[in-house]
């Protein structure tokens, strides 16, 4: 008998229909001989709607608060998720963050799991339950409800298989599994059998909404071997995210693009005090870093020609609107900048292995999109991922001439 | 410094403004030097929602995942109410109902509570902020999510102030206090300035929507003072209940309407086992009282002119078919009776003091039912209630003339 976790995201448990199939799958999956624990997020919309309740309420909701909101979404899916497996004729229990021993650090709204208690979750496997847990939730030391950050059921969802030593956690959503390049955007795109770890984690930081990056890094951390899937054709058998790669055929596996970012760019007159400057960009980023904002392509530029500045790195728009409080309480620190933002651009990533022993896979990027017309505004490159930033509507024109270009 | 808990039902929190006026009081008696700890119930019809999405999943919803849904609707309430008070310059933090220590026995839908450890709340409000509070939800020691039926938030208000020692409980609600008959019915219908425990017991088991009995029983037994006031007019002190009446002015304090209960009417022929019926009446009440099923003018008869038997009782209607369904699998023990049921009924009663030893009042009641032409179905009386059934038509007339008749 094998163990299974499956994970049940927003879209897969979106209204009652939905559920029941849900349900179907973890009960066929009992009937042949696996123990099985689900994850499941909220239903829909419902995080949306909750989070607007609370700004109808107040601008700036407590962290605290809004888990203590958030975290009625998921326990909601939970419930109706065992009725529906009761009424197919199983035997289910739904089981909080808490009540299924996800312990977190005591920090809202982004917390990480410090430890799984699987005992109880366990003892319901034994007695033959499916156990239905609630993902994106846990709670602190304290008793403190946290929530784990957006696409955080993924993170409960591979932390529980490691936990329960399962053979493989199955992450259940609207698409079949990972494609070369989203194929809403791009018809020719190739779904994968088969990604290492490292590329996928790639791919979702870049924007790839498969999966949540952090989850794919505590997979590979804790060699859970994962499946993305589809709820609507259980059949299909995705792909599979692991180390032992079926067929390491390609170089470069997708593209990426991501529209949720915005760019900021400070430009500083470089005069005496250049060290104190560095010092405000360090308060800077620990205080992003506390607030729990990530940063991406982060670049530092000393212009030689004028004695000037320039920082630049984007964030996700949603956090925008604190960056550019943190960037004015330190404004001093910083050298009284001159602020740019730039909010509708688009961030186009290649993912691949080796990229930076390959100096012409970045060339290969810049040409296929000058030759399409469009204009790059900022270039990172990594070990296994090349990201540009372009102006948001060229987005689809640059995934599709550099799908072309390297023939995915 | 004196402490109030203050309990704001669904009406009183139903949207973001009505929330953010119940905030309003809150904050307003903190200012007056207040220690306030508030309890909270789910937003408007957020309960009858999620009953309903439950419904849709399956037509029998297991008690526990029942439970595991309905508790989110206060959970959302305590964290838009502590937003709303922090939005108002006030210090808030929410507490589940398991997290402000409301330990309940270890029985879903209609759990009772055993114990309140009021330690985490007691350490909020000497930090001065507000306790928010789920109301109508606890745990079990096995950390289980219970509720505690209908109402179920009166009784958490009434049990934390016990706990706190509060000096009062102030239930505020969409009424500004106890009536002599429901307003609404009733335009003659007067506001009551106190009443005593025993009377409001009687008022609220007999229709009374104001207050949950079992909350006023709770309040009887821990000798807390509870006013019942309105959100929309705080500035109306309501109706005191308490043990010490201000001025004991009347015998006869008040008449409650309900239209929730349907009648049940046995009919079995005696034959020679009419000690084994009786032992099947005893299986049903049995039955009834394990599930949490409450009845109201159990009357039985044995017919002297024809040789047959009549047991009669009612139920609250959304109980009927379970109450059916066991009828039905205790047929044989009960002697296979003929059952009549009327779920088109109004059950007026009226409250008073001292009532058996006044059996003028009986008489008076019926006579006022008589020249208002209204049948009388069934009649019970006790020491503090005498309750009529009467076809809902005539519910208002019933209600009306009784209410004249003892010039209230």
């Amino acid at each position: 008998m094998t163990r299974l976790v499956q994970k049940f995201g927003g879209t897969s448990v979106a209204d009652v229909q939905r559920i029941r199939k849900a349900a179907e799958i973890a009960v066929a999956a009992v009937a042949e001989g696996h123990e099985v624990a689900t994850v499941v997020s909220a239903m829909g919309h419902t995080t949306d709607h909750l989070i607007s309740l609370a700004e109808q309420v107040t601008q700036q909701p407590d962290p605290r608060e809004l888990d203590m909101l958030l975290t009625t979404g998921e326990q909601q899916s939970i419930a109706l998720m065992s009725m529906a497996i009761q009424s197919l004729g199983g035997q289910a229990r739904s089981f909080t963050g808490g009540q299924a021993g996800i312990i977190t650090e005591h920090q809202h709204g982004f917390a990480r799991i410090k430890e799984v208690r699987p005992d109880a979750v366990e003892s319901s496997l034994k007695r033959g339950e499916i156990a239905v847990v609630a993902g994106f939730q846990g709670v602190s030391d304290h008793n403190e409800l946290t929530t784990l950050g957006r696409g955080g059921s993924d993170t409960t969802a591979v932390a529980l298989a490691s936990a329960l030593s399962a053979e493989r956690c199955d992450i259940y959503t609207d698409v079949n599994g990972v494609y070369t390049a989203d194929p809403r955007l791009l018809h020719e795109a190739r779904k994968l059998t088969a990604v290492s770890y490292e590329e996928m984690l790639e791919l979702a930081a870049a924007g790839a909404q498969v999966m949540n990056a952090r989850s794919v890094e505590l997979a590979m951390d804790t060699q859970v071997a994962v499946r993305v899937r589809s709820t609507f054709e259980p059949h299909d058998t995705g792909t599979l995210i692991t180390h032992h790669l079926v067929s390491p055929e390609y170089t470069i596996c997708g593209i990426a693009c991501d529209m949720s970012h915005a760019s900021l760019c400070l430009t500083t007159p470089m005069v005496d005090g250049s060290h104190s400057q560095l010092e405000g960009i360090s308060g800077l980023f620990t205080r992003l870093k506390e607030l729990g904002i990530v940063t991406d392509m982060v670049m530092l530029l000393a212009r030689e020609d004028e004695p000037s500045q320039e920082l630049a790195f984007t964030v996700e728009k949603r956090s925008l609107l604190r960056v550019q409080s943190i960037i004015e309480a330190l404004d001093r620190e910083l050298g009284h900048p001159k602020l740019t933002v730039d909010t509708d651009i688009a961030r186009i990533s290649v993912i691949g292995r080796g990229l930076t022993a390959r100096p012409a896979v970045v060339a290969d990027i810049f040409e296929s999109l000058f030759s399409a017309a469009i204009p790059v505004q900022m270039v990172a490159t990594g070990d296994i991922k090349v990201s540009a930033l372009v102006p948001a509507k060229h987005a689809r024109d640059a995934v599709k001439s550099i799908h072309n270009r390297f023939e995915l």
